[in-house]
């Protein structure tokens, strides 16, 4: 990491002409960082009509909003880009193009996607896509199926586990998901009005052994090669197109964990449409979440057992019905890894701009409950819902 | 691998005089060949008093039974000290001591055993060690109990995870144990008259799912440093005294595949006793086998929560409660690997003496079929056997 330096708008502009793979790399003018993040720079590179053309992400030694005291790994920018291009092999429609990577200055060149929107101001405003949903099962499904078993040989996956071992990122995962939430933590951040309900956590025997399982699943179960931080605000949308961005917590892991985690930004959306819009625009973006979350698994569910069928190159994982043997075991880690979103979200470090976003104190401590109650509700019965037709009626239980 | 030859009697002496770690070097003299299986060099090193003093041990670089042709990774002698090390920091009393080991020879010296017996020969016999069962129990708490997320910082768990890829043998346990005897193969092996059970292995949906599900787990869940082969074959006994040798398997999988390894070649024994003992003394050796199943599973499961209990340093998962949550899955899983390994070790191309040396024809094709019947039994049933003592129950009304 020798010739490491945090780069300068020009520096940027510079590397982008060198490294962009743009045809006019002498239109490239200038650049404006618009990391809203705290873990990196990222520059848009915009051309003498001053239309953006090309992104230089830089990971930064430290995480910003508390100065160089916390410091994080710059391979994460090595784990980010390997993990979007290995994404983007499999499902190119839906992961952000990565045009050059340099592991010593931790930087990045790839596309640009100003046409696009994050998608988690859009479900905040009340914005519909109507095939987001649908994409992101693809997504999902095409990317975690070609990074399993059921398609990778055993010797180039055991070789890719090695690659993507991802410790500093994993590690942040596992203390605000599965630790900081059900102890008393210096980290939480959540009104004062809520320790009633954040004490519970800490209470709950049957929750902490579900959420005990949940980590020793995350530790453990090296299915695919994850996204590993796949919430709306890691997702560029527009009219008929969503983008994957924002890897660097890709690694081998369950592939509950990233459907869960999409699915629990969809609930956490549910939770706050009160607080955000009127109320006939909420309850219509609600049951439009519900029912995004159903075709969300649908398309992930019937992508994947249709790859499985035609392109398993295992020979025993093969065996017909085994994938949807397998999906049962996704499906119950998913409503659990989301459930484990909802309250880390609500009661930890991170919160979400769904909820956080709410001027009304009384209706986003409303908010904040119903997430914390529903993720609890989830972490616990997730063994026993079967489907997700019944992860609606239990969603519509806990509302 | 440069520096790699094949070492001759001589080598292995003047090897072990250097790297022996004895007080009298000078006085070892002589080796002695004896290895049986196909991988390896096996020299006892003996002094002037002809006494055994010390193992050195050399990885072949192919398979012997079938010459050079089926060439095998030398890397497999560091995996197996390194393996046999780990194993030791955290159970000396059960694990060979290894003295020394070299990458480029494949080569390692270890503590001379010629005390012990190999205690499947001992099985076969009818020799009783009574504490056998219990220490090859504690063996296994011990070394998967500290080498699992309960007791290892999450960075080192991934670190080792990475330097335990064991592509090539893990390759062999994928194809012997889950491909080759549910589909016709070439390294396929049995009596013609068993064409029919065989056949039914492959016709049988519910099994090739629940074998497929073990498979899977065989693959992806890294829960611990396995020793990854550990049958009676693999371990010395004496009075009092129990020690794994053989770990070139060792890779970080599923705790039950350890488990259900040792319970299966218990099952093997307790299959193929009526063709090696009198009548009277083959069902007590039964009975014994069925008790030392029982023991070996209670002292794992209990010196394993007891060291959950005291020892487990991840904040979740040292959660009271979570260990035995966990040890339910590890049974679950134990009973299904146990009936991979019955039906591998009848059909597939590595048999075991307790049956492959029954003289009376019929007497050992009833001892394979009820090997076979007792394993399908077990894969499929593995989640509905609750308890050791319900394990019994199963094995008797399958015998």
């Amino acid at each position: 990491m020798s010739h490491y330096r945090t780069f300068t708008a020009h520096d940027a502009v510079a590397y982008a002409q060198q490294f962009g793979g743009l045809a006019d790399p002498a239109s490239l003018v200038e650049a404006q960082e618009v990391g809203d993040g705290n873990l990196n720079l990222v520059f848009k590179i915009f051309d003498t009509q001053g239309v953006s053309r090309i992104i230089v992400k830089q990971a930064l030694p430290y995480v910003r909003c508390v100065g160089e005291s916390w410091p994080l790994t710059l391979d994460r920018a090595r784990l980010e880009a390997q993990t979007l291009v290995e994404h983007y092999k499999h499902c190119p429609q839906h992961t952000v193009k990565i045009q050059h990577y340099d592991a010593e200055l931790a930087v990045m060149v790839m596309e640009d996607l100003s046409s696009h929107r994050i998608w988690r101001g859009e479900l905040i405003s009340g914005v519909y896509y109507p095939q987001a949903a649908s994409q992101l099962g693809e997504y999902l499904a095409q990317t975690l199926f070609h990074t399993s078993d059921f398609y990778l040989h055993p010797h180039e996956k055991k070789a890719q586990v090695a690659r993507f071992i991802n410790p500093e990122m994993c590690e942040i995962t596992e203390d605000l998901f599965f630790n900081d939430p059900y102890q008393i933590h210096e980290r939480n951040n959540y009104p004062a009005e809520l320790e009633p309900e954040v004490a519970a956590l800490r209470d709950d025997a049957q929750l902490k052994t579900a959420v005990a399982a949940l980590k020793h699943r995350f530790f453990s179960h090296a299915e695919a090669l994850l996204h590993g931080d796949i919430h709306s605000g890691s997702i560029f949308v527009a009219d008929g197109s969503l983008k994957a961005i924002d890897a660097e917590f890709g690694y081998f892991g369950p592939v509950g964990f990233d459907v869960g985690t999409a699915i629990g930004n969809l609930l956490l959306n549910y939770c706050g449409l009160p607080g955000q819009l009127g109320i006939r625009e909420a309850a219509s973006g609600r049951d439009q979440r519900l029912a995004d979350i159903v075709e969300l698994w649908n398309t992930f569910a019937e992508r994947f057992q249709w790859l499985a069928r035609e392109k398993t190159r295992d020979a025993a994982l093969a065996f017909p019905g085994y994938a949807s043997e397998f999906l049962k075991k996704v499906w119950a880690d998913a409503i659990g890894f989301a459930g484990t979103e909802l309250i880390r979200r609500s009661v930890g470090l991170s919160h979400v701009a769904d909820i956080d976003t709410i001027q009304d104190k009384e209706m986003k401590l409303s908010c904040l409950r119903h997430a914390i109650e529903l993720g609890k509700a989830l972490i616990v019965l997730a063994p026993r819902i079967d489907s997700a037709d019944e992860l609606v009626a239990r969603v519509r239980q806990y509302g």
